[in-house]
């Protein structure tokens, strides 16, 4: 199932929804059932009860509402946590001439920064050297701390696109080079289209990953590049802490970033960022 | 006004409340107006409305739950943001041998670190080096981006006693230097014991601030040390993101942590620390 968070005219505030197929409408989940909650954090509180939902209403042959005709929000909005983790491309690595990692890098970006997967970023004025990174974004279904990797995909709801906008002066040169700040600009999260459930992919490692600026390739490789996967991510970081549903963990990103091009190159005003992730979809984001 | 979260044994689930008084028992906020939210989020969200609820709830001469019987929660749980300033004491930066940095430094904690003010701090076996931060905390009222700091105020509602509980290995060595895993496990945020409104402080950058360790004073200072105030952290974080309603800003720590002790010191199985500010209470936190 691809889930989603919309908005359209003749519907008040934001709705859940079903994406029919990879760019298709969208069913309207709540108008197929009105006890359903209105956000995707409630949605995924309550677990299989509200997922058993959504798969009949996949299978009702409902009415779909054109593309044309909705708005896309990030599929989820407010989570406690937008984990990131840094160098967990093989092929990253090489680019930078950094060993890759022994264990994973975690950092992160406020929720704040999320936005819907048609979205502007906002190029803030206190950068010059703002950047594009595409990543695999897992969404966790099921609270958890201290899990194995072994019971890992048990907390995964499913996964979806991110755009890592990275502020690249803030990141390694300001604020006591702690990452934070360049990372978590409003609008520098965009994610989307949808929660791909899980089930419908067939291995989430082993995705073709791309990003294109102005219709140029600037990033292609393939999950399968990860130095850490979900599973090991997900025992890494609830070592420390405990997982929510909805909590997101972005999973690093491939090589091809503006920065580390000789001369870097730098996201300007008009420029249009495309990432996508085979199976999961497009998020398509204006710099502005 | 002394704004709190509760619960009590007669109550289902956490409820809104006013302390009567630092170190006072308990007014139900939700008993003396049904319709007020039982989230110190939802009552920050709805802003002057729910403030002048609660202040005719502390003329009203109500019933006080004897502080025995109620079990107080953070004042705040589940923010947007939570948002650290370091190095933000002068006397911290002597402390350090540290130049007294010029512009803020910016780290986070996750909001799911957040614990009651006399929940116990969990020891996690990953650290051997968990060590105490005594800090004032800002607690955002009003939503604001680019907020100026000659306007600053108006967007905060009040200010508590944060424990901005460290391990100083995951801190300082590990995870690529980057701070946050260190700040963020389970347990590493104890906040309260209320949430002391604006109006309710003299001044809140003339504060002494204090902390023990199993009744030795291990840090004592005062809020007049620090290097960027209230205003300026507003202006300067509110450049990056937009702040919300609840959103937590803690402001630095003076000195006296354990890690820059000879012997460096670090917290124990058992141990018990008390941070305290003047006016604002105090919150104690058993080790475990």
């Amino acid at each position: 199932m691809r889930l989603v968070q919309f908005q359209a005219p003749h519907l008040m505030g934001p709705h859940l929804g079903l994406e029919s197929g990879n760019g298709g409408g969208v069913i309207n989940l709540n108008a197929f059932d009105p006890t359903l909650p209105k956000t995707m954090m409630e949605f995924l509180e309550q677990g299989e009860a509200t997922l058993s939902v959504a798969r009949r209403a996949l299978a009702a042959q409902l009415p779909v509402l054109p593309r044309s005709e909705v708005t896309f929000l990030a599929p989820v909005t407010r989570p406690d946590k937008v984990v990131c983790v840094g160098m967990n491309y093989v092929d990253h690595c090489k680019e930078q001439n950094v060993p890759v990692p022994k264990e994973p890098i975690i950092f992160s970006k406020f929720a704040s920064s999320i936005v819907g997967p048609y979205d502007e970023v906002i190029l803030p004025p206190e950068s010059q050297e703002v950047d594009w990174e595409v990543e695999l974004a897992v969404v966790i279904g099921k609270k958890g701390k201290r899990i194995k990797a072994t019971d890992a995909m048990a907390h995964v709801a499913g996964f979806t696109v991110a755009h890592d906008v990275s502020a690249r002066d803030w990141q390694m040169r300001r604020n006591g080079k702690q990452w934070l700040l360049g990372k978590t600009f409003d609008t520098f999260c965009p994610l989307g289209p949808a929660l791909v459930t899980k089930d419908s992919i067939a291995d989430p490692h082993n995705l073709k990953i791309c990003c294109r600026v102005n219709g140029e390739v600037v990033q292609s490789s393939n999950t399968n590049q990860m130095v850490f996967k979900t599973e090991e991510l997900i025992a890494w970081v609830s070592q420390f802490v405990t997982l929510y549903p909805g909590d997101i963990i972005l999973t690093g990103t491939p090589p091809g970033v503006g920065v580390f091009r000789k001369p870097p190159v730098f996201l300007k005003k008009g420029d249009e960022v495309q990432c996508e992730i085979e199976e999961l979809g497009i998020i398509i984001n204006k710099v502005v």
